[in-house]
C-alpha cells in the first residue's frame, strides 16, 4: 500500500499527551522538533508511546514556506 | 512576530516547478525530502528559488502518523 | 504499518485529469461522488487509473458537517 | 447557497463525544465508518446527534489517496 | 442547513483566475485582502465571477495566529 | 521573515479557551467573528489573550467559497 501524501518523515515519538478527545504527539525528526495534533482514540489504536519510531505524513497542500 | 504553527522546520530548496496557478517546492530537511504545494504568487512574492535556506511551516493538526 | 488517519474510505477511481502539478481524481464510495486534489507526481507514483479500487483517506480534523 | 466543497456525502450519526472545546462525531456514510472532528459548540449550534441525517462536507485538497 | 464551520466571512470576488484543474479566487473582506484556492469545476458549477458577494468558509483548525 | 500563506488578516482577540491541549481563540475581523482552534501550548508561547491584535493566518488552499 502506497500513500499519495508527499511528505513522510522518519520521526522518533518524544511525547504523548492525551485528553478524552485530543492528543499531542511531539516527535524528533532528524534533530528538530514536530508536533502532530491527532485524536486519543488514534493513539490508542497505534499504540503510540516515547520512544516509537514512526512516520509523520503531511500532504503538500498543508506545508507554507517561510522565508 | 512569532507563530502558533508548531511545526517550523529548517529546510533547503531543491527544486521549484510552477504553471499559472500552482507551484510545488521541494525541500531537504536533514537529508530527507518533502515537498510544499503553495501558489505560484507565493513563490514570485517570496522569490524562492534552489538552493535557499527556508522554513517549511506545517500546523499540528495537519500532522498525521503512521506506525 | 497503519495510520491515524480516522477516515479510510473504500473508493473506485472515475477519472483521473492532470496538468504539470495538480491532478484531480474523480472517486465512487458506494454511489456517492468523491473529488481528491493530490499532485500529478502522486498520480504517476501510484499508477492511479480509471478503475483502480483505491482508499480515500481523509484526517478528522478536515471534516466538518451540515445539517 | 451552494459550497465550493466537491465532497458532501450523505452520513448519520452513530455517536457523539464532546468535552469542552473538541467533539469527536462518528458517522455512517453508506456502512463505512468516518469520523468528523469539530468544535463543541458547533455540536451545540447545530444540535447534532446520534440518528442524524447530515453531509459530511470535505474540500478536496484535504483528501489523499492510498493504493 | 447551517454548517459546522466556525468562519463564514462575507466577502466581495475581486478576481478569479483558473487553469484546466484549480483556481484562484481573490476576495474582499471588509478591506483585507484574502484568497481562496479551489478547483476550476468548483468556479464553474457556482458561476463564481468578479463582483459577486460571497462567503469565505474556513474551518477553526485551519487558523493559525500570528503574534 | 514573510510567509507564503496568502491569508494575513489583521485581527483582535475576543475571548481564549483552553483545556490541557486543545484552545479556542475567538477573534474580531473588521467586525465579523472568526474562529482559531490551536494547541493550548501555543496560546501559552505567544501568551494571547483577549485584547491582542493578532494575525489571523491561513493558506489559501483551506479557504472555501459559499454562494
Amino acid at each position: 500500500m502506497d500513500l499519495s501524501a508527499r511528505n513522510q518523515l522518519t520521526a522518533h515519538v518524544k511525547n504523548v499527551k492525551s485528553n478524552d478527545i485530543s492528543a499531542e504527539v511531539t516527535l524528533d525528526v532528524g534533530g528538530q522538533e514536530m508536533c502532530a495534533n491527532i485524536t486519543a482514540d488514534s493513539v490508542k489504536k497505534l499504540g503510540i508511546k516515547a520512544g516509537d519510531e514512526i512516520t509523520a505524513v503531511i500532504k503538500a497542500s498543508s506545508v507554507m514556506l517561510m522565508k
